[in-house]
């Protein structure tokens, strides 16, 4: 894949989640410290597992830009006053973003040379681990016991995106198919409130 | 220790543990992506925060079958429903799959080099972990809590095998005196109600 | 820096924080395995993360005397009675303890050559994770949603040591000033009561 491309699809992510994580901070009432935990938190915590887990050096530990664009994205949120941030925005943006995080967070495990099935995992916590700690971190019931098509999305770009790379396709064409297919399946949830049964005995 | 014997303990403590994890999903009433999610991180949380401590390469990350084993047990569990896993049977495989997981835990950290009493917290870690994971992923109250002999139990198997190779015993009497020893404890626990007394002031 | 120094900075952190990790565990009437259990993930939370995260070795790995000290100070605890510990004496401890690690966790990063701002992460980290693990497996709300200045006084003893570090001063003298700094903050939120504005919208 285009190393620019796959830098850019990387800062998306991060920032995406920085604004979603500095957001419930906002809903809480916290403070400007608890705004740059939770924005750190949120937006480097699903690939800082994904690093740990394949044995990379994590991607924010060797250069300033990640931590300032998290610390950024806070202090966007406590000036520009959570209004500034129409629900339904974030919910596209955050779609674009697991979507994005989830084929990025496969590639890279596939390029440390990661066995497909734990590729496909590291593809999903990329895009949802994040969010998982905010929640926690929050006393919030974590996005992972919601119906909605939430990891689904993200496990549908990431495991696409491994079956079409072992298929032989150049990663740029299985990068866009991936995170299209992801896209499109958490907007359609988004649209029209498609979910996955729920379990019954 | 015989690597076939090691092996099959491994695999053992994931399978139990997993199926742990898709219960606790079937529950709270979940969907078949959460019942994955669960079987995984109850699967192998302990040994994964075992072997990125001891420095070893993650157990899962370098072969498909330990995901796969998961994600079977919690299609097993979402198509047998819930009901056909006697909650008694399920304790008692449990205790089995903390027993062994604590033997095997801190034989790996001794293998690895790591002094003896961070070994015996390996094995506790390696036992309980995934349960604690599971617990805060739900938002229950965590396993920690409870008076019952559950960590105790892991405590037990870990500590006995750490020192009974350091006795210079041969590993695999090492590992069956402390792997049953952990399971006698918590089975008595089971069977009678065993537990510590809690502080009071 | 001097070694001795250091080490007795490290020192002092995991035991103020073993001891913190060990009272709450006295609050919630656990029982003593699970004080052992608090003391520990409290105790080297914070100072696993940043080992994990910077790629160092992880420190009380290949020892056996940091363990040691968190279930001595469990047992401290568990025998001498909660009461013992006065609130305040202990806040103040405490207020101590983050400045000390705040102060060594962005002097030991800096050291393994990790970039400025993630530096300051790590001092941060180190101080405040070991509360926050705490906090989660307890099932409390976590100190970074209360307005006190906590994380805050850890963010300024390690954002201090990196920048007067980076300005040439020698490392002893930036971390005499950065540790003051902190305890002198976190000294004024205890006895004044100051505290950080909340987000209001």
């Amino acid at each position: 894949m285009n190393p620019t491309a796959l830098v850019l699809l990387d800062y998306f992510g991060i920032a995406v989640f920085a604004i979603s994580g500095a957001l419930l901070a906002a809903e809480k009432r916290q403070t400007l410290v608890t705004f740059i935990f939770f924005a750190v938190a949120t937006g480097v915590g699903g690939g800082t597992l994904r690093d740990l887990l394949i044995g990379a050096p994590v991607f924010w530990v060797h250069a300033n830009a990640t931590l300032l664009m998290c610390i950024a994205a806070a202090l966007l949120v406590w000036v520009a006053s959570r209004r500034s941030f129409s629900g339904k925005a974030l919910l596209w943006f955050d779609a674009a973003g697991i979507a994005a995080y989830a084929t990025y967070g496969a590639a890279k495990a596939l390029a440390f040379g990661v066995a497909p099935v734990p590729a496909f995992a590291m593809g999903v916590l990329t895009a949802c681990v994040g969010g998982i700690i905010r929640d926690v971190l929050a006393g919030e019931p974590s996005i992972l016991m919601r119906p909605e098509l939430y990891v689904t999305a993200a496990a549908l770009s990431s495991g696409l995106f491994v079956v079409l790379t072992l298929a032989g396709l150049a990663p740029w064409i299985g990068a866009a198919l991936a995170g299209a297919a992801g896209f499109g399946l958490r907007g359609a949830a988004i649209a029209r409130g498609w979910s996955l049964p729920a379990y019954r005995d």
